[in-house]
């Protein structure tokens, strides 16, 4: 099933959407959000479920054709958002660019911050930042719905409570971070307004492409129009969603709606190096971080600059058919003016 | 005006409350929520104020006597809760404790951290907790909620955006803390879910307690019903509310409904010592860790444990007539039993 909100009000209205992206209807007599729905997802989701089929079998009423920019990303806002870390290279390497190591038990107890929900940005909307001096990167991730979900679960009995995949555009301020992270209270200011895909999709739409609670499929990343970077999601993830839900809920509950994130996807090579850039013949990376640190290894010189008002971002996912799942989010930088 | 949320559902439902906090009337007619009046309130709030008059003057239909074990925390739940931590002598001694210096940019640029807001405490609430060995914690606070904050806001604004003021139980696992914080993300396990006072209140009802932002009055803690602290919430909070807001908003905008704290309230000696216990006639503290801190400084010995089960802290403020103003945060430390 894929699901997904009309921009409207601060909760938006919820749709079902269908497979290939093209129709939706609306939902909102089965619940009005999608907040809603997943707060009740075990008697909603059947519902949603019969509309999907309607609308794919083309017999839903009232459907209409999808125009991605009238979406808002999947849930608004939410009382939830942590996203992990969970592909070391991506972890290896800005570590490096700010000269520090990583120590060995980042390979069995997950990075993760708490981030803030409260106003994410629409799949298209602008990326409203006060300065370029800030480094404005992109992150490139997928992240995962949970309904409700109890204190100490196990990975095993949290990967049913993952409910819908989507992904994510987890904007970073790199110039920020150094300075925060020395105050050793993690991301704030560094970590502003994310956004998600525009569309969010019950596991069973990735096929055999979900495994172990990873989705095994790349990650496209465009710069400016140009390809930025094609890593694969699912070999390199070193901690699936379930562990990730998990570590998230050791010692708290987390309310339906929690949004749990993987982290920047990103490959090394087969010999353990850092990957390459896509002009160079690699899979390329999903935030600019990574490509600078990888221009200084290899030609001791960064030659990618951050974001620059104007520039845009565009972060999609292609099934093995070429069929855009999760439709994309794309936006553009924007100097922030106050009104 | 003094609002509560009776304790129904996710969200609860919205009450105001009289003044000397016997009496509550329903205002589910006017916002069926306290988010819902937040997110609306220029409009709702003289709704709001014309209701609290007729039940301070005995008018008003459908009032009832409080019990405060109907409520839960003023928002049950909410999409942003930072909380700052603005009283450095907290700061100093919690860091000594761990062996590190205090930067000197702590006085200039606030420290705050991201909290999670999708499941709080009610005030009378048992603070589950999978084990003793986590060193389970309470830190007595004051806490803002604002309504929508725009992005890059100075503090002389963002003094018009907070519309109340609550107290807050920041429990704190701090066996979990030196870890978290070596891995660079800031915390996460070891800040569970967060309690609140019962009652929230608009700042005109601290009269002149109400200054530059800070609330002028003493916080009053108590653990296993022995008086533990009553520091001071006024004078030595180096930064103000105002300046936690504009901290909050400087990348970002906020949403309605966003909860800024202060951070642990302690006071440091009249000649910059780091305060004392009570039973040695000083004003203590609103936290174990700082307690322990400084018996280790006076006595070279650590002579306070932590919570353990079975344990209870009560948190309350009077105003200068003895009343209680928010009434009282009283938890009760339980082990957590996966249900």
């Amino acid at each position: 099933m894929k699901l997904a909100t009309l921009n409207s009000g601060r909760d938006g209205e919820l749709v079902v959407v269908s497979r290939d992206l093209s129709r939706a209807v609306r939902a909102t007599d089965i619940a009005p959000t999608l907040q809603q729905a997943i707060e009740d997802w075990d008697t909603l989701a059947p519902r949603l479920e019969a509309r999907y089929a309607e609308l794919n079998a083309g017999t839903a009423e009232g459907d209409f054709a999808l125009e991605m920019a009238a979406l808002h990303s999947p849930l608004p806002r939410t009382y939830q958002w942590a996203d992990g870390s969970a592909y070391l290279n991506h972890v290896q390497l800005v570590r490096q660019a700010r000269g520090a190591e990583m120590p060995e038990t980042f390979w069995t107890d997950p990075l993760m911050y708490q981030g803030g929900g409260d106003r994410f940005l629409a799949p298209t909307e602008h990326i409203e930042a006060i300065s370029e001096e800030h480094g404005i990167d992109f992150e490139g991730e997928i992240a995962v719905i949970t309904d409700d979900v109890p204190m100490a679960v196990t990975p095993e009995a949290a990967m049913g409570h993952i409910k819908l995949i989507m992904l994510v555009n987890d904007v970073s301020l790199r110039g920020l971070i150094p300075g925060e992270l020395a105050k050793g209270f993690g991301f704030f200011q560094a970590k502003p307004a994310s956004s998600f895909s525009p569309v969010a999709v019950t596991p069973d739409e990735l096929g055999d492409a979900w495994q172990k609670g990873r989705v095994h499929l790349p990650l496209s990343v465009h710069l400016n129009g140009e390809a930025f970077g094609v890593p694969e999601a699912g070999p390199d993830m070193i901690f699936g969603f379930p562990e990730l839900v998990a570590h998230a809920a050791r010692t708290r509950h987390l309310g339906a709606g929690a949004v749990i994130g993987s982290g920047t996807v990103s490959n090394p090579d087969a010999d353990g190096g850092p990957g390459k850039p896509m002009r160079d013949g690699g899979v390329g990376y999903s935030c600019l971080a990574e490509v600078r640190m990888v221009e200084k290894i290899l030609y001791d010189e960064v030659k990618t600059p951050f974001m620059r008002f104007g520039d845009r971002v565009r972060i999609e996912m292609f099934d093995r058919d070429g069929q855009s799942i999760f439709g994309a989010i794309d936006q553009q930088v924007v100097e922030y003016r106050p009104r």
